[in-house]
């Protein structure tokens, strides 16, 4: 095994973390963050979304460069296709995060990445967001993630970094459990 | 009122939408779509997620260009911030979302838009991401959208095209409401 020789390298600073979970178990109020986006609307179905400075560790956090997500319905619905679909963002969401975990947590059991790669299909019948049944609901019926991953572990480890970094994960947690959301007009 | 000379223009065919109506209704299979993406690990907790073509009204649907999101930790954690964390991609996805509906409602009911803002907050205890506390969950304890609307419409009027857009929305029904992931590896 030259992975007890050579160390472990995913790119994942693992000593930082472990000083910051023992930061945050001492101080407990570090750990509430605030996480802001900005969306304009363009025209037609397309807007334009950034990310903001963000709350944490008590204070303002600004960061070196702004984001921006475009987001558009497809042609078929006679829209310009400027951007993913909203569903597609949320799908992009999910893996973001999956796959942040995925490494972050191979990082702690001392595994070595080489490849990762997730498929996600999500499945929908339009009638709900259309208004045409009320029976139906308006977003995905069911999401479907598929890993695909090269390491230097067994199956059974690798299916224990999945399972792990699910247990872990925020926009999983978000999509699979309900979520207070309230919408205001200014 | 100059709204009932001049046609509203928002950018949304409403005519091409009351017709698809009328076809879903007549053939509801055509109405079962499926998104999909594909994500693919950089770095650390740096990974890319392209569009994929999607499958709707009874065929794969193929489309002129592909759409591509980079998601990272910011620099806070350790990370590069070479992307949006995964949970501000997912505000960006209920932003995107929202605010197309918003335009498609508006189409809907003859009140011209002239702009279009949000603002979206979510909070989130990180102790629950770092398995710190169980009883403090991963995603985000709440989300708070707020529209800044310049529009032909009474404020009432704009507040009802908001509170339709969300009954009408497939990220916030996904996000408020759970829905069934699953996550295997090939």
């Amino acid at each position: 095994m030259t992975t007890t020789e050579t160390p472990v390298d995913n790119g994942v600073d693992i000593d930082f973390l472990r000083e910051a979970r023992e930061a945050l178990t001492a101080e407990p109020e570090a750990a509430k963050f605030q996480w802001r986006v900005t969306n304009t609307w363009v025209r037609g179905t397309h807007s334009q979304t950034t990310t903001e400075a963000y709350f944490g560790l008590g204070e303002e956090q600004h960061r070196p460069r702004e984001h921006r997500f475009d987001s558009d319905h497809p042609e078929l619905f006679m829209a310009e296709d400027e951007g993913a679909t909203p569903t597609e963002v949320l799908l992009a969401a999910l893996a973001g995060c999956l796959t942040a975990g995925v490494a972050t947590v191979a990082s702690n059991r001392d595994i070595q990445l080489r490849s990762v790669r997730a498929t996600l299909e999500g499945d929908m019948d339009v009638r709900g967001i259309m208004g045409l049944d009320t029976d139906v609901r308006n977003g995905f019926s069911s999401i479907k993630v598929t890993y695909a991953i090269d390491a230097d572990a067994s199956a059974d480890d690798i299916e224990a970094l999945v399972a792990q970094s699910q247990k872990r994960s925020a926009v999983y947690d978000i999509i699979t459990n309900p979520t207070n959301v309230t919408v205001e007009v200014a």
